[in-house]
């Protein structure tokens, strides 16, 4: 992942009592960092916490806590999104209630903060209804997201998920199409019927999906490329099939 | 415009001699700057070779000119594009004889180097056959333009318009459509026909499309918007405006 400079909007949270706290509250974290070395007595339980939630625990060196946090660390850091994170659940829960088609994003192992955050805008304006962020190599919440998104971040509701594979079968059993952007897919974008409950997939613009992601997927489709570059930047290529959506299900 | 850093790619030639050298041999220069105070001599020369030509002269400080071209700079520089630039007329000439049906672009007013990159990017791959970007008040062929676009700098035509209004006058002489991307467009992008000889006309983010540009349309678009953010990321809107014309003439 990017090691992105502190942004605005992007709250951490030192020392060991105040990560206590902040674990103990179920504010949105997007990771632990804690220092090199000893691991004993409130360190070790925070750590056993933070596990215990999924979370992220990396090791640092003290110059990075020092950097961050000022002198008062004590060994440990939370770096908090800079909105709540919604529960999954609670997300399908909402979904199924607004009365409309299901319409989720999620993105898979896109580390770039800018393009996350492209998509949370556009995502807010072709009426996506949740986006789903994995815990791991995928670029959380950040102060950067938040700016790209030119504040879409405030109203498109974000879920950080586990396991990828896990979660779209999981969605797969809720009656969810997952339909997954590939360079190979078996059809183009816009001949694939994409007017039913869906989840759009997009991976990292190096590399694509990961081979289990797209062996999750119903459906791989792919965008006509005319010219001689071979990929779309990633919020271009997820913008091009979310707005294909609103115009199937405009027609409709 | 925005002041970007000299940037990978980007070329700058100083001195007096250099810069004439560079104006006589017709290459891609995206603007002069000269020193404020005296212009006797050889930099009178120049600048009224520069204007002859509709180049954008700007007068900067010494110390501006010290920082870019270190000290042999004698009062002038001129920033050269990463690629050169087509004339307009070869362009319109290399479409006309490409036997395909007219696809070309033009950014009035776009100031940001990631979206008029991210647009040449895209354009590659929806195979737009060529960009117009005005000498004025756009963002110009930079590094970081070329940075951002992937490598499709190299692929995609791009030339250099004066006037905007009289430009797009003279495309509809030739049986161009001017079709401008705008918040009010009279009709939603996807259901106007979008299959004849067109240029896609897109404005800045902050202010959209001037109102004299506006009026050379033949056809206002928009983009329908679901949510609570009242406009897309420039190069998305263009994005979603090229694939749509891809996708119609595909079906025709």
């Amino acid at each position: 992942m990017k090691q992105e400079p502190k942004a605005e909007n992007e709250e951490i949270i030192v020392g060991r009592n105040s990560v206590m706290e902040a674990l103990k509250s179920g504010r949105s974290i997007n990771k632990i960092l804690v220092a090199q070395g000893d691991r004993q007595g409130s360190l070790r339980e925070i750590i056993g916490k933070a596990k215990e939630q999924g979370l992220v625990v990396q090791t640092v060196d003290m110059a990075r806590l020092d950097a961050l946090g000022g002198p008062k660390h004590q060994g440990v850091a939370a770096m908090v999104a800079p909105v709540a994170y919604v529960e999954l659940d609670d997300l399908l829960q909402q979904v199924a209630c607004s009365g409309k088609t299901p319409f989720l994003v999620l993105l898979d192992e896109l580390e770039d903060p800018h393009n996350v955050g492209a998509i949370l805008r556009t995502a807010d304006a072709a009426g996506v209804q949740g986006m789903l962020l994995p815990k791991r190599r995928t670029c959380p919440l950040s102060g950067t997201v938040a700016k790209t998104s030119a504040g879409a971040v405030e109203y498109v509701p974000v879920a950080r998920i586990g396991n990828v594979a896990q979660t779209l079968k999981y969605l797969q059993q809720q009656g969810y199409w997952i339909i997954g952007a590939d360079m190979e897919g078996d059809k183009l974008y816009h001949e694939a019927d994409l007017t039913g409950p869906v989840v759009v997939v997009v991976g990292s613009e190096g590399k694509g999906l990961g081979r289990l992601t797209k062996e999750c997927c119903d459906l791989l489709v792919r965008i006509p490329m005319a010219g001689n570059i071979n990929s779309l930047n990633a919020s271009v290529a997820c913008s091009l099939l979310l707005y294909e959506i609103v115009r199937q299900r405009g027609l409709k």
